[in-house]
């Protein structure tokens, strides 16, 4: 870490602040140029609160030069770690296909969409039990009965689970979930990443609409501080000017995060576009950037039903999908090792 | 409510969709050109979910004409809506200061400040005792013990106070607190928007980093039609490309929330720009622009306390701001009138 | 279009418009609701000025149902555009990989990377003659002694070659340039693409930085209503709040403005992240996206330049990357047709 | 300028580089930690090119510690410049509101505009007669014949004119032009800047819809650079994700460009949301701010003419604003000196 003082520098204030760096276990290196004075804190410095620092009177600026993450880090953690979902295994090489609709509508649909999936080589069944909307008068999921009927699918068909936690307060519904999903809008809810770092199942850990891969990586940080090593990164948009998909698509992210930490990093095509017929393209483009895996919607009975999410794939194309992430697999892996 | 088909719709879901729309109690208007059919629904659109029509196939496009919220619209509710907190008024001509330190740090502190800013004329005292942190190591606030020297500094100095809900789980101790924040990144928890409709205490709803003016009052009707009609909406900066202040406050958002909702709005010009020197005139600006209000960050000691906040202003420099603002407010006030 | 009038509008503006919209032989279609009147206008609107409809006092909202291009629309053109570059064909299943230096700097250079992508499979070679830079202390460019040795390469290697145009005076000396690019700062250069419009030769056009899908297809049809059919559009990473990449590629992009849009569809990976580390992995996402092409910088001699730019790649990187891009485009063209 | 070298860099690149910054009369500080090796380069920086050493092998990182700025540099030039536009002042105390059409569309509008406008208290004419419109098929201005009217414009009313250039090629029909206006398309269209910079004429430049501070000071800086010290920056909003508002207008940046700058800083709010509603509180409010003018487009007939600019005011409306802000301005001046 850089802490660049301002010009003459109050010698009470900077020696005081020399003396708490000191209590941190840093060794400093102080330079005095002609018009600054530069100190650099050699140590562990992922503990150090930047904004503390850079309130002070007589800094100008403090600059990081090592991360402020140290759990999920890739420097001190250089293999990949492989996360097992009750036996399936997502990341360091192990690449997997989440499916299943958008929300659980009915033991008949969410069995269907199951099974149709699985056929297909789905690895994992999700399905939104809680729904967070932007408006209190659309549609806000089966809730409980939800989970229920996600975890009747998961007996038929044998495949893991994998469902939204809106709330701390909904925790003791998803000890049967094998997968508990952490949603873009809380990302930053301190209070449930401290409660999941806590417990022994893991966590799919949703990218912000407006968070830096930072951000996301300190909120990862936040559960495996607590314990919980268990988490799967997923990209799935960010909120920009552009306004013809529903968010920007943010590919380069994922050679980013696997180079910055060990975490298995999947995306989520479906909401990032939030149109069908840019799912195909994009799941492809996420496999050959080098995701570990993806996050797909599925619907199975679009033609008679009045809500088929204009996102989600029917069972067909989602199986066609699944048929060329299998082609370009091969290429992709080799390409990105 | 504008529903553009695509060309040659399949007849059967056209008339499913009509069937369906006719349920809801909508009045529908056909009009059949020549590349386009569109259908445009007349009556309470306001609980339709529109990306459920968006979904189907045979819609082209949905636009709509009215706005999604109901009980926020100042539509409905012409007169401006005056929240009152615990006997101070805020909203239809009612400007308020809340002023005090971005985290509880002590007693003496607390106290110190609360009766500096009340001599200044601040109308309440914020404080944080639950502090939402990108870090896991940064300092978390002093949660239940900080709630609680808030309530003594609220004794000494008669001032309402204002603090930040981070959970459901934290309700109970906030019993005294006479305005509930509910920070930016929590502007779309929306299983806490739902218990805060359910109690009879004023909400303090500041806007997430990346919400549109729109999402922000969806949020605020969350809380509306759970019963509870005093909000305070707050600006208090949107993420943009733009890094030469933390977030970019967006001061046209106070005349076009006025001009949308009934409800107040404040404005925080210390977390918007993190930078001090900038208060003040963007408090100026927030003044002129027609805010109801002002949400400003003040440390006592910032000579010998390590930490001053970067955005903090010392109690004279809150002085001095509140003493302009008090001068500039009739004008602005007539401007905006 | 769909112009949605305020409440009681007045009956004279109200004439006044319709007569105005039927002399731009535009269909109206008049839907009168309970609180919303509505024009449905029918016929060609790309040449209607939104923004003057949406001025008019008795104007609430207007609406586009069809896009405001027409020229580059695929819908009115569905055959894919092949363009034509000195004999190498690009869009329409013809692929190619464009690489080169980002600056022109020696004949030696120049001719050296030339050789060394050529050999590698590349179908084009890019240098920079004029050189935009955000400072004015920055290397500008060897401007038209640049242009002179990019023409040395390509007589050397036979490569058709590519450069940016700066500004409308520079026009002269592209006359045997066979690509000339306008770069994201001059997508909206207004003046400039009118005189490309009048040309014969084949123009790239960038993606702003913050221009949206429509704007860019709006600046293309500044060139197409010149006369000049031949433009590729690239996609070179958009501006957002993200800073570990330098841009944010938007590959979603590519599948959008293909339906959109009848004209070839590159990617510059290199520009877009700013980190050659990235170039690899997004080429290739681009590639399964569904791209007609890449924008590749290459540079020669990056041990004992004193500047290999951080964006750049080295010939035997190049090399390896041109490989796993040929065994992937089968399956990528088969998989997005 | 702070240099953090990767680990165990090569000694004789290393060399290389120490050699090449000690060319550019650069003292280096060597600082070496157990981890993280950094030269601090002392000196002028301002002139170094930071993506040619960010570029280079054993580079980790750079980090700017004084700005790339020098002219336009306020540490450098304390006092505030005062830009003198044929007589008008602006800047250093001296507030100037420029107002007039979007568009000249005849000699009556803009006389007529002109004399009301004069009347109401503004310093300048503006008025369009090249137009950037993203439409090829939009009004493109009147071009040299909407100059001419202008002329006369200025002849009857005395006021100096403003007008936009949008090319090089134009610069002879700008000679009697008072204050040139350069575009925010056109604020990095470096070919433009220099030859500006060449001029004795004042220039207004606008921020670029997606620049940031620092790239608008540098743009400016090329002007500067080439001899002109005659600028007026002007903010006009940034393109942000929200959409109810054209732009963003970023009335932060008015207190952030005056400290880095000694330039007058301008503010353009009827562009920068496009809603003529907005005008007058987001006028006042950068009044309050600090800002040293406004540019406020005014409409002379919307009543009969066909386009009102929905972000243009009627000249009641505009002297009601000028009133406002006359009365507002002392109390602004005062709390920001």
């Amino acid at each position: 870490m850089i802490v660049v003082l301002k010009d003459n520098p109050n010698q009470k204030q900077l020696d005081n602040l020399i003396q708490w760096l000191k209590s941190l276990q840093l060794e400093i290196n102080y330079s005095q140029g002609k018009n600054t004075t530069i100190l650099g804190l050699i140590g562990d410095t992922s503990t150090v609160d930047i904004d503390l620092i850079a309130a002070l009177d007589i800094v100008a600026d403090v600059k990081r030069i090592t991360e402020p993450y140290k759990n999920v880090n890739r420097k001190f953690h250089p293999e990949d770690t492989v996360v097992d979902v009750s036996g399936v295994k997502i990341g360091g090489g192990n690449f997997q296909i989440i499916a299943g609709p958008c929300s659980v509508e009915s033991l008949e649909q969410i069995v269907s969409v199951a099974e149709s999936v699985k056929a297909s080589g789905a690895g994992m069944l999700r399905g939104g039990a809680f729904k967070p909307r932007t408006s209190p008068y659309a549609f806000q999921g089966m809730r409980d009965k939800g989970i229920a009927l996600l975890l009747e699918a998961k007996k038929v068909s044998g495949l893991p689970i994998v469902s939204e936690i809106m709330d701390l307060s909904q925790l003791s519904l998803f000890e049967e979930v094998d997968l508990i999903q952490v949603g873009a809008r809380n990302m930053q809810n301190f209070e449930l990443l401290k409660e999941l770092g806590k417990i022994r199942k893991p966590i799919l850990l949703k990218r912000g609409l407006s968070s830096t891969l930072q951000e996301l990586l300190m909120s990862a940080e936040y559960i495996l501080a607590g314990g919980n090593g268990q988490v799967i990164l997923c990209e799935r948009g960010i909120r920009t000017f552009e306004t013809s998909t529903r968010n920007t698509l943010d590919l380069s992210a994922i050679p980013l995060l696997k180079s910055m930490s060990h975490l298995p990093v999947i995306v989520d095509p479906s909401h990032a576009t939030g149109l069908s017929k840019l799912v195909k393209p994009m799941a492809l483009g996420a496999a050959a950037v080098g995701a570990d895996g993806l996050l797909i919607e599925v619907h199975n009975d679009p033609v008679h039903a009045l809500c088929d999410g204009q996102q989600s794939l029917t069972p067909e194309a989602f199986d066609e999908l699944a048929e060329c992430i299998r082609q370009i697999m091969p290429f992709a892996y080799k390409a990105n090792h």
